[in-house]
């Protein structure tokens, strides 16, 4: 029996899941080696500093690879990072095709990895499965093109659209499924952010507690992402819990409004303190803090918190994926809204597509994208002019 | 071949759907008749005053149904309506076995049918599938039970639980296919309920219109519904849309809050006009109008209307569905809500069951049922004093 090419690049996307939550900041990757319609190699990456998905294929072979192809994820890197170049391993190791799922989103290296197999001989195919390789790394993806992490919104709501009665109150409005759904959430995420607001009414953790009992995730694997504090002002206690351990907390703050003694206090403890200009709506400018997060090697981002910071998030555009958790109630018309979000008119609403839609114990899974309305340059007048 | 019970009365509930549009106030039911295998005879019940679904089927049968069994979604009636009984004719037609679906759910009549069959030497059989059977008319049963209509609430609304902008626009929240839905809802409904506001402000005609691209039903047999204004003052034009034609427009109205005046001149019209007391919280009694409606026949009631009166029915405990009609956008939190319902505490929250899930269009149609706590009566102690 003949497999097609898509039947071994399915296999190597699921290795590459299996690196979900502990490659950052490198992407997840997988590679299976096949060799007269056999598989005799299959690797992932697992975590930043130890071998990429192709050494590690390469390495686990069954029998000598030369001949061989390779079917990996993503385009195998020609540089020299912590780890030699995973082009050169293949072709040291005598692999004559290589299928890849996706060019590498780095503008700068897209298409070299490629060209030196090219170089060197060997018959590359591609982009092979490329939506499904894209969707398992958005955050690496963005950062490479965009300089912007991928920002997810988390929201517990009811069916009429509350995240908590007016007082605060918000334990419990979903289940336990789901909540343990949203801990696999934040275990994928490089970045947890959250308010001062809500860190000073409920002074949360948000620390990944995966259950022994999830058969859906290795715990030995999850590594605990940085927390990340959205406080303008610098207003959060030296014993917030969220600080601790310090050297995963972080802390954005206007640069004006810092009070020095505070702000020692808090570096002394080893919590990185970071500063972002004042946008022009007056407020912490997010999208510089957004940068600054993506220059720091932060790929997927999960922002838990109220109505005021994420509808800040989406009045400045800034969000890529919304997962709403709707429990089977109703919190009634005095609660608190999803979005702190002020439209006037029909036609201001903004837009979502529903990308998913799932189940989870009593409650529903809905995943939206907003439809932020591109202004994609045109340049097919600047095209004529060139002929 | 074959058959059993189920495949025979998944036959006759097909048949029974056919009248979905078009029976009340009488029960939507189907009939098949089987000899030897065979389907020999089909009917439905079509609409008041015609032929029952098991004289229908009689009539349609192919050879003699002498020693042939009658499957009938609802137990034959026993008693002279507008047509003679279906017992007798079943008797006289000379079935061998009556398989029935669910018992006549008018405590009055409630197994005499059967009673009736057996006496006569036919054997009894069921109920078969009688959770189907009953699905078939939640608002008859009721009718029959409570002395209730079955009141569905339906709402367009965006994911952050808003049915409308602040300035009262809601045109359009759902796409086309949604909407069509709706006049599907409306068709099957024997009373459309709303509020004066809703009058006011929009002047709908609230009738059903259905696409003749419409499979899913039979234009000609739609019957227009009852279409009920709740006007605690009598505030409703002579000349608004909703109460023409007039035969089929009914208001309600506070018994202390009428004009004389306006009330003959709708009255001269044809409007019928309906008087309810005052309720518990100072507004009309939805209870005692909903007791009214049923009174006149009324099995499902579709509740449209804005957040208050919504609300009212809710608070009042008068919800048996909610059907949800969730567009992918947010509308912002100065928006309306869907109910007016305020709560202070998250143990407060109203629980509700999801019982249906589907995607028509580019929204969601969610079904929801209130898990109002029920107060049953505990007559365990009773039973032991009684032995």
């Amino acid at each position: 029996m003949t497999y097609n090419h898509e039947y071994w690049m399915a296999k190597a996307l699921q290795l590459a899941r299996k690196g979900l939550y502990s490659t950052h900041p490198n992407p997840r990757v997988g590679c299976v080696i096949v060799k007269d319609d056999e598989l005799i190699g299959e690797g992932y990456h697992v975590r930043s500093g130890e071998g990429h998905a192709e050494v590690n294929a390469l390495a686990n072979a069954s029998q000598d690879v030369a001949g061989a192809t390779a079917y990996v994820t993503l385009e195998p890197c020609s540089h020299q990072g912590k780890t030699p170049p995973c082009a050169d391993a293949l072709i040291k190791a005598g692999v004559v095709r290589v299928v890849f799922g996706m060019q590498d989103p780095n503008p700068a290296v897209s298409g070299s990895g490629l060209a030196k197999l090219n170089n060197a001989g060997i018959e590359v195919v591609g982009p092979v499965l490329e939506a499904d390789c894209e969707a398992l790394n958005p955050g690496f993806i963005k950062r490479m093109r965009e300089g912007l992490p991928f920002i997810r919104v988390k929201l517990a709501m009811s069916v009429d659209g509350r995240t908590a009665m007016e007082s605060g109150e918000s334990q419990w409005i979903t289940g336990a499924e789901a909540r343990q759904d949203v801990q696999r959430l934040r275990a994928q995420s490089d970045a947890i952010i959250t308010g001062i607001g809500s860190v000073l009414a409920d002074n949360p953790s948000m620390t990944v507690r995966i259950n022994d009992a999830d058969q859906a995730v290795d715990a030995k694997q999850v590594r605990q992402p940085l927390r990340v504090v959205m406080d303008t002002a610098l207003s959060i206690l030296p014993e917030a819990k969220i600080l601790y351990p310090t050297k995963q907390a972080c802390v954005f703050v206007l640069e004006d409004e810092v009070e020095s003694e505070h702000l020692d206090v808090l570096q002394d403890k080893g919590v990185s303190v970071r500063f972002a200009p004042r946008g022009d709506d007056g407020r912490l400018d997010l999208l510089d803090a957004m940068e600054q997060l993506a220059d720091a090697g932060i790929n997927e981002v999960l922002v838990e918190t109220g109505a005021e910071l994420a509808g800040g998030f989406l009045q400045a555009g800034l969000v890529d994926e919304i997962v709403v958790y709707m429990a089977p109630k109703l919190m009634g018309s005095s609660a608190r809204p999803m979005f702190q979000l002020p439209l006037d008119k029909m036609d201001e609403a903004l837009n979502l597509e529903l990308t998913s839609v799932r189940q989870i114990g009593e409650d529903l899974r809905l995943v939206y994208v907003p439809q932020y309305l591109e202004f994609e340059e045109d340049d097919s007048n600047l095209g004529e002019e060139a002929e």
